[in-house]
């Protein structure tokens, strides 16, 4: 896994890979399968000859060893690698927009689907960037931007060694870290996010990391009244970004 | 489809099978694949007997026919469909937590992930009831319990066959009832939520219908910033249902 630098992207399905045609989007290759006659598949091979998309037909076991999912239906597109962006670059973003910094630290989000619906929000939520770990973590694949309902090419993510040295030198630039932890006291909406920030979410079943945990300048809870004693992460990271949202909208409008 | 109303619900696949034998809930029947031999195979044969859950087993051709996903393994196990409630027993449940009615309505999700994960939220958020058209929704399934972390069996979910007529009905009961809707004006969290109150929630791809939109006392849209002009269903859910509980928190704390 550690030399796997030259990283790909595929699409895969009729329907997903005649959206990529139509979308307009760069394309490397398109893999179909030998003998596949089916209407639709006309239909990619037509397109793919209009947009000079290099076409190429590979046996059904080749093309079964190749399939990331199971319903690639005898069809799969090759597209190049999301483009990351560099930490300094986020905080360059917010400067263009004159903001307070306002970024995202996603401690180990595995899911694609948590993955693509918390880039979704932090875009509608006007995040700055989004800061991911290299390692033991969902990287922005198509999946990934198709949940996000295409927000990922709207939103700067940048991938890193080590969240930790990150969150270090992010203190440096003057941002405040922020951790989400049900074993907090302070309430979400008790909190100040009014100034430069970081928001760290941590994974699925583990919450922040021990040690990012311990970087963090504070902690605070969502507040829960039932019995389930946690929230999906995309959900709690909506929460949390649109109090910040809140908070920095009700300020403006004070200092008018 | 109509007369479709001896409904079931079925569990696939071995491990979710083990998960749900484990649980101690009821089991109506659990077969098995013909001439599968598998060591959790056995395991959960050993397991039913334990239980005394009748098992049966079935050609492999049956057994594609009756499952519902692609993952069932070679095992199946019917279990009694999720029990609704009544409306009025939702709003019972409110007059019991001597609080003022929190419902949700969810007007047309289709998706059994964002019906699972609004559900995880409302019991978190202390929702007191949560109300679905019997048509052209998602119903409570196996699915949705698992993707609500188990926050389906804390949840009173009351099936109607017209929204507008629960609507008028709860009009009647006193509350008041606040559609999300990002066409119009006021911002979710300028609204006055502490009184007894009913949200709406329209299905991912359309929004809340017309005629429920009309019905609405109020409707509240969340500000996007960015270039994507709507959120993921169960997120927006979740930030409005939570902006609910900040207001009725604050203004508990405020009566002191």
């Amino acid at each position: 896994m550690e030399n796997k630098e030259k990283e790909i992207d595929q699409v895969e399905g009729r329907n997903s890979v005649i959206e990529l045609l139509e979308s307009g989007k760069d394309i490397n290759k398109i893999y179909i399968q030998a003998g596949e006659k089916h209407g639709s598949i006309y239909k990619i091979i037509a397109m793919a000859k209009e947009r000079k998309v290099l076409l190429s037909e590979i046996e059904k076991s080749k093309m079964k060893q190749m399939a990331q999912t199971e319903n690639y239906q005898g069809v799969i597109a090759i597209v190049p690698p999301f483009s990351y962006v560099e930490v300094e670059e986020i905080l360059q973003e917010a400067k263009k927009r004159k903001e307070d910094p306002f970024l995202l630290l996603l401690d180990g989000i595995e899911d694609v689907h948590n993955l693509g619906s918390i880039i979704r929000t932090a875009e509608t939520a006007g995040v700055h960037g989004i800061i991911l770990p290299k390692r033991r973590a969902a990287a922005v694949n198509s999946t990934v931007a198709k949940v996000s309902a295409g927000a990922v090419e709207h939103m700067k993510i940048a991938r890193v060694n080590n969240l930790n040295e990150t969150i270090a030198y992010l203190k440096k630039q003057g941002l405040w870290i922020c951790g989400t932890d049900s074993n907090t006291q302070t309430n979400y909406d008790a909190q100040d996010y009014t100034g430069p920030i970081a928001l760290v979410i941590g994974s699925e079943g583990f919450g922040i990391s021990r040690l990012v945990k311990e970087n963090c300048d504070f902690l605070v809870k969502i507040p829960m009244k039932g019995k389930i004693t946690s929230l999906n992460a995309s959900v709690s990271a909506g929460i949390v970004m649109y109090e910040i949202v809140r908070q920095r909208n009700q300020t403006k409008e004070e200092r008018k």
